[in-house]
């Protein structure tokens, strides 16, 4: 199967997670007028941890890319903000009895991270640049907190 | 007064915050070994609210650049990680009896972002460059959080 890139908006996102960007007029003026504050933008979730802040790194892929697993995290949120202007990969999918249905790949603009709502069954952090460094704000936790699943036919993403 | 930019690092910033980087051997190995874990890399706090994630647009600045006042947030910690390859600025000073004491001014790298640990005296968020835009982690609440402190003199960052 194949499936096509679209691009990342929070109303075709908006089933998954939050799509985190400056859009939309601003919620607040801060700093005498100098910054805009977009507020509190992200539905964050750590059951039975807390919230921290972790920097990842991942090799860069291309397109097209194969998607031969998909994970989802039970207990907790997960965000992802590029630390610099290119986009990336974003797979995700609807459950279906427990497994991932049919799955979504949306492809970011510069300035747009995303937060995977708790539970949303997702691809590995799919940088499509280098660096491939990443801002991430999910649970930290000592209790499992991990579900894997192998599909049974990779999918390619195009 | 006029101080000086020095570069940002962990051990000359570490009395005010973290240095949020991918720096050193990474913590974990995740995704079949394509994804560096910098894991869990800020002491955050949040006081009487919660933790949560925004998105702030500053006005860029230049230098020389005059410090007219400084903040600290008592109840919370504050991160900023840039959504560019643009470094900032980021200024700091330690408490004297109340009020800032002499500041410090940091130039970040490309790929560095700070936590600001609770209390800490800063000058508002000084980007340096458009965009101007960051996300940030910091206390989500409704009870006061900002203490503002004009400084009788401004210093100018050079």
């Amino acid at each position: 199967m194949e499936i096509r890139t679209q691009p990342l908006t929070s109303t075709a996102f908006a089933p998954f997670g939050d799509v985190l960007e400056a859009s939309g007029p601003a919620d607040m003026m801060i700093n005498q007028g100098m910054c805009e504050r977009f507020h509190d933008r992200a539905h964050c979730v750590a059951e039975g941890g807390r919230l921290g802040i972790s920097i990842f790194r991942a090799v860069p892929r291309n397109l097209p890319y194969r998607l031969e697993m998909m994970e989802r995290h039970p207990h907790g949120s997960q965000a992802f903000m590029p630390m610099s202007e290119h986009p990336f990969l974003v797979i995700v999918a609807p459950d279906d009895g427990g497994r991932p249905g049919v799955p979504l790949a949306f492809l970011s603009a510069p300035h747009q991270g995303v937060n995977l709502h708790r539970g949303t069954w997702h691809g590995v952090l799919t940088s499509l640049h280098p660096p491939g460094l990443f801002m991430v704000v999910d649970r930290i936790g000592t209790t499992p907190n991990l579900e894997e699943h192998w599909l049974e036919t990779p999918i390619t993403v195009i």
